[in-house]
């Protein structure tokens, strides 16, 4: 079985890439709570649906977020009465937070809903939060504190960010299923997706005994390079990289995962740039991924690359 | 001012009449709250909301309920999640349903939100709950006891019903714009909508106080019947006062509102059978309305009729 951790776009395409490789048994799909939130009432999980719908096969994607075929009938009625506009909920995916804000109040687990919705949207692999415990980003910039989505949608990234908090995480466990995974005898590999370090990975790490599993655990660990040349594929992770001093370069993220993981997969033309801490390999390839068949081609990459790791350990 | 009572698709269409023959001070709507539930976690006022719809000039013509012009695709999401499809909620429509809960849930009064979305949507009359205490109507049958919507949606009128009981109306008090009206010097008379008297009348009868100041206001009030030949023009009206013993005819509205209207109008063809309590004076008018023209003529021959009574009192 392969662990992987995941957040928003790059996280989907290559959780989704993962799943095109593996049999539903042999991948857990750890998904970013950090950016969840309580908007209109309701109980949004935005990286949980990016992989939910992307694995579905009913994500957007031009947008990069939401569901194919939306229509914003109700964003524009809400709009007319007055309602918050700023986060835009099509009718679709409205559904989605509706059932499952009806459905945690009346006492169910976020991770048992994840599972259900997943299914119910044809999804065969499994896909869980990070935890059932709420934790809640909290972006420290120079125009204030800011929650996650205030910053992330509301200012679009705009103000320069200071420190990234994770409030919660420290006593929030891991989610049943992502429990199971980490502690099962069939654990091969561990895969950190292409997200961004700050806003979607250092959630997950942050979570109770995550980093600490990580930092002891038996089974080869790698990671995907969000940034080529520099720049993100989408998103603000180098603009945050750079305005926390880590530095918007592959070195930067490799020094990021120090302990964590035993290789990273950058892009052909990041890897004379990149000087890795010690013990951890740099492997190059294509990270870009255009369609599904990069996707799979990438998440095969990153399978092999494990293999091998594991033969060396 | 005139102070009506409305409940459904009937009351709705009176109530615009009299919007389109009196200004928007003259008026003052108060509706029915008895059907409102708690639906997928959403506060759902469906003959408020029928109301406000019809006045804004946004309501559906052909189905009698919710949006013109509506989308379903939040239905259609909310079905593949396996969520509870039975009240059917559209793409607009359900924006009413959020933003209204979310700030009920914000301590806001349901009043205060009703005016609000009624200004929102274009109506410049006055629109109010009943109360904003909740009164949940509950309908004895002969399949047991079923909560209203239970009864009305999801099992289409079709238990034999024994009783009708209005759940906390002994304690709501009538909502800050109704008690203003009915404690206003320039109240000039009363309208009970044609809506079902058991099902959307007496919730509003119910609550506290306002039967006994009905029985003993100063100003003339009367009702148009729901009934025409002793069938309903919409709705389980006839088939309810035949289920209670009262009996679907004219006579049995006019006994239901003795003491409570000087007069009441029924249908030509409903006149000569038409047998009232001592006192209450028989009016006859075509009372069908078709389109916008009849409600507003039905609407004036209400107000002329009050305007008659209340030379005589």
């Amino acid at each position: 079985m392969i662990l992987t951790f995941a957040g928003g776009v790059g996280g989907a395409k290559l959780a989704h890439g993962l799943s095109l490789c593996l049999a539903p048994a042999e991948l857990m799909i750890a998904v970013n709570t950090g950016d969840d939130f309580e908007h209109l009432g309701l109980h949004v999980s935005p990286d949980i649906d990016t992989v939910m719908y992307t694995l579905g096969g009913c994500a957007d994607r031009e947008r990069g977020w939401g569901r194919s075929g939306e229509t914003w009938n109700f964003m524009e009625a809400l709009e007319r009465l007055g309602g918050e506009t700023w986060f835009k909920l099509g009718d679709r995916d409205i559904a989605t937070h509706v059932e499952r804000t009806r459905r945690l109040r009346n006492g169910e687990m976020l991770s048992a809903v994840t599972a259900d919705f997943a299914e119910k949207l044809g999804v065969r692999h499994a896909i869980a939060p990070m935890s059932d415990a709420p934790v809640r980003t909290r972006v420290h910039t120079d125009e204030g504190d800011l929650d996650f989505q205030d910053y992330f949608v509301r200012r679009a990234c705009k103000p320069r960010v200071r420190a990234v908090e994770y409030f919660g995480a420290r006593d929030a466990a891991p989610a049943g299923p992502l429990n199971r995974a980490m502690s099962s005898p069939d654990l091969r590999g561990i895969v950190i997706c292409p997200s961004n370090p700050l806003l979607s990975i250092a959630p997950i790490l942050a979570v109770a005994g995550l980093r600490d599993w990580l930092s002891r655990r038996k089974v080869p660990a790698i990671a995907v390079s969000p940034l080529i040349n520099g720049a993100a594929i989408k998103g603000p992770a180098a603009k945050i990289l750079r305005e926390t001093g880590m530095g918007a370069n592959c070195s930067s993220i490799a020094q990021f995962y120090c302990g964590l993981i035993d290789g990273l997969i950058v892009d052909p033309g990041d890897v004379a740039g990149t000087r890795p801490p010690e013990g951890m390999q740099i492997l190059s390839a294509d990270i870009l991924m255009r369609d599904d068949a990069d996707r799979k081609r990438l998440a095969q990459v990153a399978l092999d690359f494990i293999s091998r790791l594991k033969s060396r350990r």
